[in-house]
């Protein structure tokens, strides 16, 4: 019995594994997986050497003060945009001594949809330093917590790289 | 079939309730449970108006950083105090919008413990505007999962308060 899901904890394992081998650390900008990426990363042993911080940015102002997400970008692109990630997924690099940073913002429902964007729609990015950011999105089906695991093992998937 | 253990689900839904009910909002400081507390959280439908933000401050130098918590006082008492847990709720409640912050700083294991600092001692602390922090501490038993997810219960409950 453990506390998440074990295909959470093996993705956690897997980056926790790879990011030791080449002693580099990752930071991660969540909104709507409010910190469950971050949860499954710690939930390793040893993931000390490897998680260097975690910013919980679920309300629009988090985004634009913990991580320089221009305001008005959000209000232009929406807070659930492929520009949006990638501001959070910079912020998060800039703002943090990690090699890595993930990002991830969508519609975790049950409400929050809007035309073109519907409910389990979930977009990521991932920064380095000295490249762009990747930027992917997907659209998840199933209900709130489907939506939030998906997600999380999506931006794992992405940091194992 | 859900995503994080009913017991969390369940005291997460009693923060969302009570604090929507108030239309007060919380932020977390998350070191041991690395972002478990903003995950349940979240977790909960209409979370978004009572999570304002959440910092997962895993190393030092986040805390200091994120949260302003000096880095002489971690070096005196160490990341896992009293003192700690205090500046880091109040450097949570003064770095964002919420009306209430809980910290949370421990030792999950299976390493990391010292002389007087066994597996398993969690510190946290309450801070709301106007009124010295709220400390407490627990030693937890268990493995890192179990004192994990009886830290989280523990700040979830701090928070319901």
């Amino acid at each position: 019995m453990t506390v998440l899901p074990p295909a959470l904890l093996a993705s956690a394992q897997t980056v926790i594994t790879r990011h030791s081998q080449y002693h580099t650390m990752v930071a991660t900008a969540e909104s709507c997986t409010g910190g469950l990426v971050s949860a499954a990363l710690t939930s390793i042993a040893g993931s000390s050497a490897v998680v260097e911080r975690g910013f919980v940015t679920y309300s629009n102002q988090a985004k634009a003060d913990m991580l320089g997400v221009p305001m008005a970008l959000i209000e232009q692109r929406g807070a659930v945009s492929a520009e949006v990630a990638a501001a959070m997924a910079i912020g998060a690099l800039e703002r943090s001594l990690a090699h890595m940073a993930v990002s991830i913002t969508g519609i975790a429902g049950p409400g929050g949809a809007s035309p073109g964007k519907p409910v389990g729609l979930v977009h990521f990015a991932l920064a380095r330093h000295d490249v762009p950011p990747l930027t992917q999105h997907r659209v998840f089906s199933g209900d709130r917590d489907a939506v939030r695991l998906a997600a999380a093992l999506f931006a794992l998937e992405l940091l194992a790289g």
